[in-house]
């Protein structure tokens, strides 16, 4: 392994599930790299597939001009291809091999120093493995749309998918209001509720389900019954993807639905509806918000806080600090091994002082 | 009937779906009853509902302050409630009544000289029945989210829908490129395809199915493989809720699906959605955009034309050309009988310029 | 002059001040001659200067790739270098020269079949005298913000600056009835308030002032005492650059400052904003939104209108229509001659429904 | 003093400038009294001006109602009216009395147990007065646009005045662009930067000139020609108000302005325009942001931190923690004696990650 004084050549690559912010932070590599460092720069194409396949491109200031707003990355990425179990047809069979020899192979082949990484917890993981198995000087940056990384305050993402969030309640609401109905908004978060939890206070919602603390789809019915008492007749539910019931209570649905068939029902949020209409009488709708939490233009924060990270990775590179990851420590960029950054899901504190304002605001945190 | 010289009361209720801008027409019929006539007014709740069991409430200038930017309706608004058949539960059946004589009745009681109706075309079909069967005094005020009123060259409410799913369009093309997908995004317009046709020309999309043109899914398909061809591994995919496929077709994917069951299968972009990765093998996934685009603060257009509306109506009210409706002939406001305005969608053209402009800049729409 | 059917290569340039929709129109441009028709395309740089220098590059379909929602133009614009007017330094001094025979010269030097001129009234008046005098086979786009042009329904970017002027107008309504104070914001519209007359009504301002309507100031200090009666202790007034007072009215501001002096005290907006804090003793502010106007992603409309534009201007030089410019007849593109369509400014008519609906809500328009 | 125990009543005050978030404490203080702690709340109207005058109402939980995504404030701000120092016209004098009495006798007239002052600096100082001279129970809310405050990580309103600067910055990016031209921003910030250096990182402006570093506008014209070189025949240069030229610096304009006259050439933003218009012959032009930066809706992030500060300020009045501040000590709210809080502005650190980074993509600061 080398030392960061001796760096000339870096490679960076984009990977998991998209991420507004991604270009800001190649554009910060690219011109830290270039103008701080004189180094220059490869991108690999499509996450870790590129390197196993040695897609790569030469990535000068002029590639970069104009991205810092724009979502996505150039690079473009995918959820596939790790290089310790990838996927293969041999013989006709899909098998599973390690060629993770491939991607020390091309790293050396276009003479690269270091490689900077930027992606979630699950491609983090294959930086730390490929740095504490293949030797290969890895930094990571991280990034998540949920924000369930436990090793920084933020991921870039974050607060664009909140911001998104929040105005697709605001959009539901007045029609909520007029039509005296409840609206369900299913939104990310499958292991960590932080979208549908800020998004749900940002917004003003009436109850919020999230995956920390399972639901008793009983405390949904009463807030939107004691509602109803004081002449609101409509009432709007943020429901995290991963959100789960009480042991025993999907029952309630299956009384309703013979055969109980989740595929048929569709994601949790319709199930939620489907439940508060048949129980309360109310109309209800679900909404499934999608990828529209992926895209689009980053919001302030995380242009800025993508534009840091990727400072302060080369950095890292600079300072030979390999196996590491940049990290917001409020207010400072700081580092911490990979090691301790990832495999490790930050799921909502149920006693933060988050989840008591939702509380004193009057939300149903379905418990 | 009364002329509109000797108006001195009004009532006004909003019917049908939700859209944005319903309250800046409110707003201007409240302010220029008030302000420009010196009238009363009455508000009626919750569309024709309120109008049968007499929920109203009086208006004043003051209910109306700050409501402008706002979407929904402080009148309340429901899809329900006609009341020629007026849905009832007798000795513990369901029936269906004509109770139009206590609509009259409610109108006396208040007092009321004319009465105004914002609505699409059911709301503005019971306005003409009242007009006509009952000799009431009423004015019309064009409503839909879907734009498919033949009488008038817009609705307000459609221009911020067209908004919200072209801004949807725009967030999902950067992840669509970033992951090499396929997205296929179901908008509103069961019958009529403005808003998937606009808002695919204004985002860009590579394919649009609307109702007017059944389509051929192979066409989508030969789209997406030219695209694939010049290495543009991603296509977005724009669809009306209400697009059908040319006959004889769904057999494609029943190919793949034994047992087709379009409940299981989701709406018309979900089906969309699979054929394409079935064909393809391109990763696909569809969002229904659903009631976002009903929604959220009116664009400028939508409370200009909802003021002038507002207006306009309150004008034909005071020259008592009842039986009539408000509309848009570009560049002005002007007035059209209920008779001729209800009953007729307006579907698009097939042979437009907006649908040529669309072909020229390489969509495919299907055939 | 050819006919359009033999027309092989065109050009294109964009002139005048920076406008939402110009990339727009030069996708439209690109795409429909080369996919539609096989022509290939030439792109003149910043406008007219492009054209008389031989500033030019060959635009590709890949070239317009990702523009559609950006602001601003790929080819560059400027408001001077008019061909017939041109300004040079000869001997040290500053001379105008007719050089449009260098513009000729040029359009033959790249083999050019037909030019589209997007431009406002000072482009399109440059164009209409190359095609009159120099026999170019000229076909012109309209734009503008300010929507003055006579011959169209409506110009490209004018929606887009509609709606950020009324996004300013929301912003300060909050920050003006929580300060108890009188907002000013000027807004662009030289010899036309349509930006102001229709931002001032989607915003719910309190005051309008354009050039079409030379205003009272007292008209304007009553409406704010008028409000202060009611206990509305905060007023919005929206001025267009172009307002004037009534004749003498200055007077009132002159007893305030001793010497006049207009730039020192700013634009109009800054006028009319001391006028009324020393007259009603209130806290008053000016804001001068300025080129916020010009910039920025285009709205759904503006992209639609501009792309259909782009594909009917192709389409007139394919029919051989020269001297033509498209334009807007609700809802088709049509075209009308390139000598009707300029020299004449589009007014708002001072007694057109919408300055009723203005009154109705009771909006001050100064008179 | 009283303990929190045996708090019935609390009073609620907004003071300083406009900021959006503030009707988002108010919501979730009120909320967090009645609903959580069966407290009754008085809200005192125009800040210290309604305790000083004894103007305040009820504040219910339908008061609250809608109020969360609002900007403004439903209580009425001033700037002015220090209890300790209040201005009076005496015997046709302007005078300034200490008023302080009338405060201690309004707070028992209500039977008001506690005090909840959202300000800045300015409003908490006069709290922190309150408490330590007159023995009032105060609780502190920190609100500034400039997020200066030097005991908390951030202040709501922040983050939406930092979107809405960077919106404006993208806006003028493609007219700089389209047009080759120099566009200067002026942001707030008298004493600190952080508007400018962090809008001016998220919309990838090419200068920054902030309080924290006087600068040398000559690198400000070698950022410039520096861009010119290399092509690029734009800039952006993003000013806040407070900044300040190197010692002697402005004999550089005033070369070119015979007479040097601040108020004429307006603010900091228009000398700074016309200094590089002079200089470089490029066309340069101004805005001032102004009040557009307190308004509009709050962002989620400032509608999270304005609700778990209320709810943490009710807290801390339960607590009997008086003469304590609620502060965000990332991720977590704590609390400050308010004497820690006020008279200390939190700087730019010129030497910390986020100006490094800022230089990294390569922004000229000035020096």
């Amino acid at each position: 392994m080398i030392s960061g004084s001796k760096v000339r050549r870096i490679g960076v690559l984009t990977g998991g599930g998209d991420c507004p912010g991604l270009n800001a932070v190649i554009r910060a590599v690219v011109k830290t790299a270039i103008n701080s460092h004189r180094l220059s720069v490869v991108g690999f194409e499509n996450g870790f597939g590129g390197l196993i396949q040695n897609r790569a491109r030469e990535l000068t200031v002029n590639d970069v001009v104009g991205i810092l707003p724009r979502g996505g990355t150039i690079l473009g990425t995918t959820n596939r291809d790790n290089p310790f179990k990838y996927q293969m047809v041999i013989k006709g069979e899909q098998v599973f091999r390690d060629v993770s020899d491939r991607v020390v192979e091309n790293i050396n082949i276009h003479g690269i120093d270091a490689l900077i990484i930027i992606g979630g917890d699950g491609s983090l993981s294959i930086g730390k493995e490929l740095y504490e198995e293949k030797g290969l000087p890895v930094v990571g940056v991280p990034k998540t749309i949920d924000n369930d990384l436990s090793a920084t305050d933020q991921t870039f993402g974050f607060d664009t998918a909140l911001n998104t969030a929040t105005e697709a309640i605001d959009k539901l609401h007045t029609t909520a209001e007029s039509h005296h109905r409840v609206m369900v908004l299913e939104v990310m978060g499958r292991y960590a509720g932080w979208i549908a939890l800020q998004s749900g206070i940002a917004g003003g919602a009436d109850a919020i389900l999230i995956p920390e603390i399972p639901y008793s789809i009983e405390k949904v019915y009463e807030k939107i019954y004691s509602r109803r008492d004081v002449g609101k007749m409509f009432s709007i539910v943020v429901v995290a993807e991963g959100a789960k019931p009480l042991g025993g209570e999907m029952t309630v649905l299956r009384r309703v639905e013979e055969s109980f068939d989740p595929i048929r029902l569709g994601g949790i949020g319709n199930i939620v509806a489907r439940q508060i209409e048949d129980e309360t009488g109310m109309e209800s709708r679900s909404i499934v918000l999608g990828h529209l939490q992926r895209g689009g233009m980053p919001t302030a924060f995380d242009r800025i806080l993508a534009t840091r990270y990727g400072a302060g990775a080369v950095n890292l590179v600079m300072e030979g600090r390999f196996g590491e990851m940049v990290c917001l420590r409020t207010p400072n960029i700081e580092s911490v091994p990979l090691a301790e950054a990832v495999g490790e899901i930050r799921m909502v504190p149920i006693d933060n002082d988050m989840v008591h304002a939702a509380r004193h605001v009057g939300i149903c945190l379905g418990n």
